[in-house]
């Protein structure tokens, strides 16, 4: 492997630690409070499963991806790390999705279930769920691409190479 | 690759592709009419974003693997597959988060959002709805045993092989 191509994939690894670890401390510290006549209550990310499930598995893609830094580019764990990378971006997938799903109820509502949308309410809170959304993205957008290059690197699926 | 292995997968699909069909059809099929005093209410996947995503994933799954069934054993397009197979595996995951996190909302509900769970209202949708998620988990599962055993057997990550 070319000394570009290794810098590449190291500042795409880094990019994605960064991604899901700034997701996680954004999604952990979305916070509000707000108050209704007298009532005052709290928006915080522990009142959602799928939100906890997001930190969760977004920490857990933080830590993967530290330690990965530090492997040596000729060990041939890289092998064991591509099957690691797919079960991340899996986790990652999962999260993302379960909290998009809880997201979109509480920025729309449903109004068969008679769901109503809680947005209004915390503004500045759906905002900081959003942000977090948003770079949990950013870092499963960066992780699917690490896989699709590490797939196509070690099994040449397009057949471009004469065998 | 021997006989029997190349049968074993092929059963393997074949599951894949019952559970991801009859997944999108159950879902599809869900639907329950409650009569709440003269009120009358339905409950339909339609109403719930996630779950129509649920049910167009599982379809396209369901396409995809009856096609797979008929690519020929000694086909390079093979690892082209495993690609697509990433790719789907992916989107299943997705799939099922999103429902699956709706879902618990349905049961449960969320005190502190106000929503309430309506699983006592449309007690039969509740039931037909998990039996969907029940077999969209199986093919899944199915889909990641096939993901892992196409990278072990192509990668060799657990360096079992003397090169």
């Amino acid at each position: 492997m070319g000394k570009p191509k290794r810098i590449c994939l190291l500042l795409l690894r880094l990019l994605a630690l960064g991604s899901t670890l700034s997701a996680a401390i954004v999604m952990a510290a979305s916070h509000e409070e707000a108050r209704f006549f007298s009532l005052s209550f709290e928006a915080k990310y522990t009142h959602t499963p799928a939100f906890k499930y997001f930190v969760i598995a977004n920490a857990i893609a933080s830590v993967y991806g530290f330690f990965v830094l530090f492997l040596p580019a000729e060990s041939l764990l890289w092998r064991l790390v591509l099957c690691f990378d797919v079960i991340l971006t899996m986790l990652l997938t999962s999260s993302i999705a379960a909290a998009l799903a809880v997201a979109q109820i509480g920025k729309n509502g449903n109004s068969y279930a008679g769901w109503l949308p809680i947005c209004d309410q915390v503004a500045s809170y759906c905002r900081q769920v959003s942000g977090a959304l948003a770079l949990g993205l950013l870092g499963l957008l960066v992780y699917f691409l690490l896989l699709l290059y590490s797939l196509h690197s070690l099994l040449d699926p397009l057949l471009l190479k004469k065998t």
